[in-house]
């Protein structure tokens, strides 16, 4: 039983494999009504797609996105929305050396075990071009939240060991660095070491962090879909994410409760927090306080430099990566990050609707 | 749209208060033919039991199970197994004073935001109460794991700053003490810990780690359903869960590709990686590794002290715990995750049946 | 994969053998805020219970209601119903001669060859003693749908080849008999022929018609859970039904699509159909006229006579029922019509909640 | 909450307007390693093609279909199957006399009512068109039943009042005559009938008869998707459906229990059933013998011509179809019945392998 697709009500299908004829999404679940701003997807895939900088892998992808059903005269009509993306630079001959190879660390080994048939080309399904797709049904949803006052910012707030300094984030400057984070001097740094890497042939990891702003009181569904929980579980089918945490995190642990709680007040009718050690999330349910998380991503596992491996046969072998591959995940891992969390909302949003008998249609 | 239900093919479904009469659960998807031994669904119930040691909540339950359907002369039949447990020690009155209170950093807020009208007795839904469903439904999981011999092995490895170091885990003295530290040493200083924090009337959080041995290659389900996004989201649907890791985690992201991936190597037509940075998992899919994964816990937000906070008015009011609580929430949270685990392994058994057209039934 | 589990936003569980300790259902997604009658559930219950008048089953069974969780305070609070009842007249040991045959027509055989493992006893989960959950879980939707306006009515129209006229009902006469046809000459032959089968020791058929008045439009999602297609899987699922059609069926099928068609008009703001061989559904999807469907009854499998049949070991045996079992399953089949109606009726109003922008919640 | 994806395991999500740019299918869940022949494909496509014969609609369509993603080198990968088809002939002028009418019995009023804005063009997502996309879907998973020596035989059994002798069907006279119903001097009547009809600018009804061979023992999941009521709910859910009945349906209802019950019979090890009023399904689960129903389709709603009706503003209107439409829906339905059923056995072919303890892969 595969698992091709993400939510309950706003329900999002993705297929299309790395160096087949295109890549694809529908979008099953989403209201009448909404306007669409064709333009505004195609931006969203502008920031995911390759070759947009010199720290990206560069292959050539225009990532044209042509909606072919779901809406019309600029409105969705609540119908299924589909949308496709031909694939363009697919130079599969450059995978011909490990179509019998499993490349470390890579899904070569556990795809041949689990399907026992696949298509290696460029990694077939388990490459991340299947993520373009996201990014496409995420825009939709973020145009959504937009008429409920939800903004979605990730960011790239570590690369390697090196940390943004925790301060007030400036969303404006995400963009104006091409590793996409808000804090100019350590962007720098980011860049700096993103290229000595790249010039070893070898890669290195991030995390990317994630604030929504504009979230209502009472999203999430208890017990087992709790809001973070369903973040994360988007958050974690991202390619090549390890981990994720919201709020306090990780770090929460070594806290005291009388630390840690977060105090409400009110004012003017509004409750919030005085903190925000809850990452806006609270038994499972949004509290009306900005949404915090970070997703931690490992280093790429494609190296430009040889590495010791075994084929089919369990015979030794070398490989050495020869497509193009990105040194370091995380700058274009941002709007995949957005994506992910938009349809998140989006559904939970729509699951939210059915929860009161005093809120009729 | 509820989310009480886990699991795809291997459906738990929970419900119950916590001062309600009682809690209990239905998987519906356990094949037929499993033989279930009802005193080890018991002996993980009492693994979680409140009053089980000095350093957990007082409350009494005996947390008796009784499976009502779908098991007949020992066997699962393959119909729904449904299991119950009487609520025994509500104090309800221990609660009156929050009906109209927000405590911090608790679901009282949120829950009255979403639903208009709540069980506030214990928390009522939102009490970790429910865990005990959660439980009874993963003693049977890793009844049907042990049939493919994995095993789950969970433990407490942080309690507030204090981390056990990173050795070889001897799964045998992961019992040996109340707060389920396989190092001995470690555990008598986290247990010290969380005596002074009580004491204080303070709480503290922890880390959990888990370790899973045995598991066939070729467990989970892309793009979405990824063995470690399920398992993300399985344990941060757990109470006070703040973050997930598989693998190299956080840590990882510092690290570099040439260091970071797993080397295959064959021995006696079985492949095997050098290292486990991967932590089991490859592309989403099982790969007969050892699977690792860490689960952070935040210090509980029921404090033995008075804490400032609100009222459904908006009036300042402060609020102080007069329930049982436990002062650190990891030593009984352990089959917890062991079950969430358990679950979320058969429910991707049972789905990897379908991946392939040689394996016919 | 099972299939206990119907609805998608309003999901009824149900669980229970015929001789086991109890059955029961849960209800996951019902709105908070439901004001809830319990007193109602039992009459429905009562409704259906064996025993009720000479032409159904002598079984005795209470079939007292116990709800155990989500509703406090006399209202559902959003999270899991949960509903109980007893078995009480278990005569196991009448079934014990059939434990190794196969009775004509029965699951019997399909069970044991799909699971290898069963509860014989009272034909186990195949028994319509599941039907009292399904009963359990209706009420509740009714509730819900008499604060929308909307009324649900089955009554038998058909036993054997004894056709009521089609005639404007009277609601009100429907339980004013025991066969639950509203025509009271009808009633009396169709009561004659079942006590005619019964003394034979056989059993006949019937049909149940069901009209719901008071649908609003908008409700059924194409192209695949067209309001009519789950209302038809919904009957389809109770035991002993061999067909189902709605509004003019088979007998449509003769007709022209020039008196076929039903003509719109208009009346003070206000559409409806001169006609309604669209039984209330167009396009899947409600219209606000009558919903009208007709739901077929096979005659009951177990004869109290003597029939040919074979047993595990293919050899051929004779069987007899010695249980206590309807001759005629339509009278009381009445209620748990009207339940699966309610609740699938109730699933697609929450589910037309996210089908616009312009109702937002 | 939408309707587009049908099935548990074998998933089938479509999409596409009959006057939008494509329509198109994804498959997720279709086990990895079937061989697909695209032939195959095509000629099912083109048993449902528009402008076959003399008694079908006359748009022009050659629905080729394009196979996207989840086959390589002639096999299933396991990933998504996605395919598109074009939409060629799109005379959308032809509709714009109905952009502000609502076409009686047809789903212009109730689209309009329940998403507030629809592509009105052709149909738009109401249209049969979207049929393609089940025949394609279907198509797939018929070779996929051809590899365990299942097939599927539809064929039309009744048109209007004009009804086929029962006698034992050759299968191989279905595709003999363009109306596809075996019997070849009841089909030329019901050509007659239809010319005839089709003359007046009308339309007629008919019944599509249905016969799957070789369905092993145990496909269907109670209590709720019985292997019956998800055949009837697939079958409900095609345009113009307003009945389903299996074995002896509705005229069963007149029968006795002890002329009605199938007597098992015992032969070299295969268990059989003397008669088969039960139609091969037993307790909702397949018994081994011939899987048998019957789906009636009412007189196509369009006529050629005029009709009163009103307009969205309430006003009376008379409209006229002035696309190109069938007389009779029934030949070209044929593929459709059979595509869905196809999709079903599957669907619970794969959902029967998590059944049972004994069989683990």
């Amino acid at each position: 039983m595969s698992g091709s697709t993400f939510g309950s009500i706003f329900k999002v299908t993705v297929f299309g494999e790395s160096h087949g004829e295109m890549i694809g999404m529908v979008i099953d679940g989403c209201p009448a009504g909404l306007e669409v701003d064709l333009a505004k997807i195609q931006a969203e895939m502008d920031r995911r797609r390759p070759g947009q900088s010199k720290i990206t892998t560069q292959r050539k992808e225009s990532d044209l996105v042509k909606i072919v059903s779901g809406i019309f005269e600029g409105k969705t009509t609540g119908t299924p929305i589909a949308g496709l993306i031909e694939n363009e630079d697919q130079r599969s001959k450059d995978y011909s050396h490990i179509e019998n190879s499993f490349r470390p660390s890579h899904a070569d080994f556990t795809y041949n075990e689990k399907y026992g048939h696949r298509d290696h080309r460029g990694g077939g399904r388990s490459s991340a071009r299947e993520t373009a797709a996201r990014v496409m049904a995420g825009s939709i949803a973020k145009q959504l939240l937009e008429t409920y006052g939800i903004t979605i910012h990730a960011y790239v707030s570590q690369v390697g060991p090196i940390q943004m300094p925790e301060n007030k984030i400036d969303y404006h400057k995400i963009e104006s660095n091409i590793v996409r984070c808000p804090d100019e001097a350590t962007a720098k740094k980011m860049i700096a070491l993103i290229e000595e890497v790249k010039s070893q042939g070898d890669t290195v990891g991030g995390v990317i962090s994630c604030i929504i702003t504009g979230c209502p009181v009472g999203l999430g569904e208890p017990v087992f879909d709790k809001l973070h929980a369903d973040l994360g579980k988007a958050m974690l089918s991202i390619n090549a994410v390890k981990g994720f945490e919201y709020g306090s995190g990780f770090k929460g642990v070594e806290s005291r409760g009388s630390l840690h709680n977060d105090v409400f007040v009110e004012k003017n009718g509004k409750v919030s927090t005085t903190t925000n050690h809850s990452g806006g999330i609270q038994g499972g349910i949004s509290n009306g306080m900005e949404i915090e998380f970070r997703v931690a991503f490992k280093p790429v596992a494609t190296l430009m430099k040889p590495q010791q491996s075994i084929n089919k046969q369990g015979e030794e072998v070398t490989v050495e990566g020869k497509g193009r591959h990105d040194p370091c995940v995380v700058p274009r891992a941002v709007p995949i990050v957005e994506a992910m969390a938009a349809i998140t909302l989006v559904d939970h949003l729509l699951r939210h609707r059915s929860s009161r008998m005093d809120v009729k249609k």
